[in-house]
């Protein structure tokens, strides 16, 4: 438990790099003392801001980079012309082993992208996803994707469905965590042709996921599955729907407590409750996606974070390497491969049937 | 001000019919006192639940229905074999003239289908959307569409957009609504193709609406735009995960006012400040969908909504109907509908650039 961390951090990504990058590996650090950084970046624009921040200069190594991975970047773009990167250069230092993990708030595709090209993926697994805990009222629900595949087909969604059941296993501890579909009605009928297809192939009874049917958005936050399965496009669209309201609630009780002066002492007496409640729902503790399905450790962190945030997404990091997480991955999906290529025959069976009886 | 206004009520639509919209017509009735109701279902069930509510007894005139549209309905089937249902009869109750509006809590895509052949499109618009409102920081959004179009082209959210437009100058009364397109990014390569196809349209200068570009998901309760344009499969998403998010919320602040002596006695010093916020962001008032771009009004309530939530539908249709909002959107549409002729044709070009300049 005491063995360093090797950290590879993308200095330049993120609306707020670099700044928000080096203050948040200053807070993680305090989390965490026995993490180390590789900072990959502008060493121009890093050393001031590490300079700031005694301890996390000594154990913090720069490596300058010479080019930027932007938000315009189109991956293959990324791919091609940004291997100088502080993104690519970070995600490499995994590679080499001369880091045990990398976070990035940069450009969700072209960090994809790249990770896919370095880190390669696990055995079987054609599409990598991003994973996420979200909060519930019954604790925490793990939701992919949030984004790495804006179009997915039904044997993506089955993957997601079999992936996110082991990261639920293996990080969330749970024992036979239940999986449901993001759709619009929970009918057989409803939704797009993937949606049916792949709802019809986790049907199957002799699959290895305790799949619950389909869910719907006020699904997400009940906590009515342990794991959200759905496409990058409507997950991203839902996590960053849960964050704005979660603002939007966070102003509302505010306003609330100001009307008048019995609703102020109210809010003094319960100032306690209230910080607790803004710990609870702070966007900000759930601000780490994890890449599943790569040969190695990649948090990414949303673009638009601050520096506890990117903190966060860091802690989810070290929590991963710590917990040998990939390892465990790995041999989970080993034997749950067979069963998944065992299920998309009878599903794509059954998939056909069911377009068969509705034409 | 004080003329009737006739609301014809699907009586056996949504998860919790006819008991619900019973009790949702007599709170209405509350509400409303110029109003009379055609109540469509079966008469065996509907009298007994009509008996307990003397006043709403006295303006409500049942019409049985022998037939019932289920969730499980495709539009297809119910249009050619629910005729004689109650969501079917309801509507056409507001063609033939006999009711002003029509309320149903049924099967979305049923009552969509349905709605478009009886009461037909307004000119020019090819798919009708549902829309609603939304609370933000800043005050309301309107957001279509909200599940009516699983799947939609560029044309299509173009013409959300104008619809959109219209709406929220018309019914929230502003005087230029800014208009935003749902993605996952605000660059202009992020999305599906339609997304970016629709942008590139949107963009043109001399188009009649305020466009401000790509919004994302936090971006709708911040209230960065006036309208959220996106398809239905996404819009619904969007909006129950918002309803989730806020049942998750208002959970979380009573358990943080219950840990202690000092936060239960603030809470109960500022339990006016706690009604104000519950009232402010009950879901139930933001329940109705209005069926934007056809020829009657037409209400959808979400299916699971309780009795105060369909009344609330039924104020979002009074409302329409005493504001004349049908002829003001026809009006303004058909001076829209030329601009956005024109401006996609320009905007088909400037896809095709965008297009070209990509490959």
């Amino acid at each position: 438990m005491n063995k360093k961390i090797v950290i590879a951090l993308d200095g330049m990504g993120g609306d707020n790099a670099p700044a928000m990058v080096v203050n948040g590996a200053h807070i993680a650090l305090e989390r965490y003392p026995q993490t180390e950084f590789l900072l990959y970046g502008d060493e121009e624009r890093l050393k001031p801001l590490l300079a700031r921040h005694r301890a996390l200069r000594k154990v913090t190594t720069i490596h300058h980079t010479t080019s930027v991975v932007s938000g315009e970047d189109k991956p293959s773009t990324a791919l091609r012309k940004r291997r100088d990167s502080s993104m690519w250069q970070a995600i490499a230092a995994v590679e080499s082993g001369a880091a045990h993990c990398v976070v990035s708030a940069g450009n969700t595709g072209a960090l994809m992208a790249m990770a896919k090209f370095v880190l390669r993926t696990l055995p079987g697994i054609d599409r990598p996803a991003i994973a996420s805990f979200l909060p519930t009222t019954r604790g925490e629900t793990v939701m992919l994707d949030l984004g790495a595949n804006i179009e997915v087909d039904a044997n993506n969604l089955v993957e997601f469905a079999v992936m996110g059941e082991v990261f639920a296993r293996t990080v969330l501890g749970l024992t036979n965590p239940s999986v449901g579909l993001l759709n619009v009605g929970q009918e057989d009928l409803k939704g797009h042709d993937e949606l049916r297809d792949a709802h019809a192939m986790l049907k199957r009874e002799n699959l290895p996921v305790n799949y619950h049917g389909f869910v719907e958005g006020n699904d997400i936050g009940a906590g009515t599955v342990d794991v959200v399965v759905t496409d990058g496009f409507t997950g991203n669209i839902a996590l960053k729907t849960i964050e704005g309201t979660a603002k939007l609630y966070t102003g509302f009780v505010r306003d609330a407590f100001r009307t008048s002066s019995f609703a102020k002492m109210g809010y003094l007496l319960a100032s306690g409750a209230w910080r607790k409640l803004r710990k609870r729902v702070d966007p900000r503790r759930y601000n780490g996606g994890v890449f599943l399905g790569l040969n190695g450790v990649c948090v990414k962190s949303h673009g638009g974070t601050d520096a506890l945030g990117f903190a966060h997404a860091v802690g989810v990091a070290v929590d991963m390497v710590r917990y040998n997480f990939n390892e465990l991955v790995t041999e989970d999906f080993k034997r749950l491969r067979e069963a998944l290529g065992y299920a998309q025959e009878q599903g794509a069976a059954a998939a056909a049937a069911v377009q068969a009886a509705s034409t």
